[in-house]
């Protein structure tokens, strides 16, 4: 049985990771609040230190290990945001990191783990063969294993890009996340249980990666079969830590198509002028897909990243 | 005999503006100034409404007329971000605007227009043309021709932005713009010499559209026999109310290849996460072709737009 952690929880972290990370600016935009007939507010973590919330996870995680495994250093497996967020973590901490990834992973993202201080360490693309080489490198360095999500420390730290948008606009209606590994909207939904009175959490999830939906109507955590989406960070599956969180703070999960994923992209970039991830823009087309229901309303939206890769971008002209 | 402003002017422009526009924010990168080797500060133009800083022109030159002018409108001849600016400009004031367009205009640019409540009228894509038909709206409609570079007014109201960024930044080296029309860097470097004691304006210009260069060297105003460039927004031609300005008080101007804007553009997109214009990437582009010169100084860069057609974007993969 999972612990759920109190609101002393979430402030400690809050302060705990302060210094490592940027409190990103919430941006709004008079056109699209015309678009959606309500008040939005951007929470804008493409701003973040390496590009994402995820920094804000993995430097809690860390700081909460005992200065013996410290000393070890901490193992994950990633070939995303989680990659990077741990080795600058780490870096920031003077703690080891090892990173695994993928024989397929991009030199790009490779580079930039390297650029952080990571020690990367090569697989096969297979969720088997990621989780036992990270498994090996535990046993063999005795580095600690910090999960991208399925940790409540990591779901700590996420949870905090929420206290700090309650921070600027306290009387929110609601807030939405996007939901992969479901770290982010467990974070979220926690802060927003214990910051307002009665601010909702709503995910929005490709139908291409629905666990999290199809979780929340069976009650038992769900897997996806394939995840053939353009949101790369949300094909990750929901976990045991976060799921009963998930269960009794979030009030809803919408799903959205590809093209509406795209379409959300579109209008952020224009309008906003923004450089947000296919993931950041699942939070927006979920709220334009059911828009009708949430006139008038004070809206928080979290921008998840902006790590993309400009030459292969989806707009057509 | 053109009379250059006094520094009052421009304070008094700028309080005059300040209700219409937004106060821009100013980003840094710890990644950037290491590529760079100094403190850059970057003025986001594009998150300006209509995502450019040509509405501070616009305004200003609007608000400066008499009450009858008003009432008979303005109008100017722009295929771009002028045309925009001049439309929502009127509009926030309660003014009609006549715009001109080429018909070979793309219609989002239109829609844009219409959307801001510009009248549009077409013509042939010719300089002449456009011209011509400005001045047959000027003799009909009695409305006021405003240039959207070769204007006093206008280019006080482009020096605000400038003015912005050093009260943030009081003791910048240098401020660096890109070169089109010439009614930015010429505000700018109004604001630099009566706002600082030492801080110097450093404009960038394509090689395709290099009339401003040629024209400082010159001593009179060159123009551009071809403008072949992906900075879209500085083909225009340097003018004589602006020149004078650029003369007396730009430090230098520096040229740069197409290759060279796009390898600044990306890097905009890639480190700062926000969306620019190939314009906008100019300065940036002047500043790294020359970057040896300006290690450890704290230079000011001005991101003049973000409206770009994302279905048409230089990134190769």
């Amino acid at each position: 049985m999972i612990k759920i952690p109190e609101k002393s929880d979430l402030s400690q972290t809050h302060n705990r990771i302060k210094p490592f990370i940027h409190n990103t600016p919430v941006i709004s935009s008079t056109l699209i609040n015309k678009i959606f007939g309500g008040n939005l507010f951007f929470k804008c973590e493409n701003f973040q230190k390496m590009g994402a919330f995820k920094i804000r996870g993995a430097t809690n995680a860390i700081m909460q290990l005992s200065d013996d495994q410290k000393k070890k250093g901490v193992v994950t497996h990633s070939s995303g945001n989680f990659a990077q967020a741990l080795a600058l973590a780490a870096q920031n901490l003077g703690v080891k990191s090892f990173i695994v990834m993928p024989t397929t992973s991009p030199q790009v993202k490779k580079d930039a783990v390297i650029g952080y201080g990571g020690a990367i360490i090569e697989c096969e693309p297979t969720l088997k063969a990621r989780e036992n080489t990270a498994k090996e490198v535990e046993q063999k360095e005795g580095a600690t294993f910090i999960h991208p999500s399925n940790n409540m420390d990591v779901i700590l730290g996420q949870g905090t890009a929420c206290i700090e948008l309650l921070d600027e606009q306290p009387d929110l209606d609601y807030v939405f996340t996007p939901v992969g590994g479901g770290g982010l909207i467990a974070g979220t939904a926690l802060s927003a249980n214990y910051f307002t009175r009665h601010c909702k959490v709503i995910g929005g999830e490709p139908f291409e990666a629905d666990d999290a939906y199809r979780s929340l109507q069976s009650g038992t955590i769900e897997s996806n079969t394939s995840t053939n989406t353009i949101a790369d960070g949300l094909k990750t599956q929901l976990g045991d830590h976060n799921f009963p969180i998930i269960q009794k703070y979030v009030e809803k999960i919408i799903r959205v198509e590809e093209g509406e994923i795209v379409d959300a992209m579109r209008l952020i970039w224009e309008r906003l002028k923004i450089v947000v991830e296919p993931s950041s823009a699942v939070a927006l087309a979920a709220l334009y897909k059911e828009k009708g229901a949430y006139k008038n309303k004070k809206i928080g939206v979290i921008i998840s990243g902006g790590n993309v890769d400009l030459g292969k971008l989806p707009f057509k002209s």
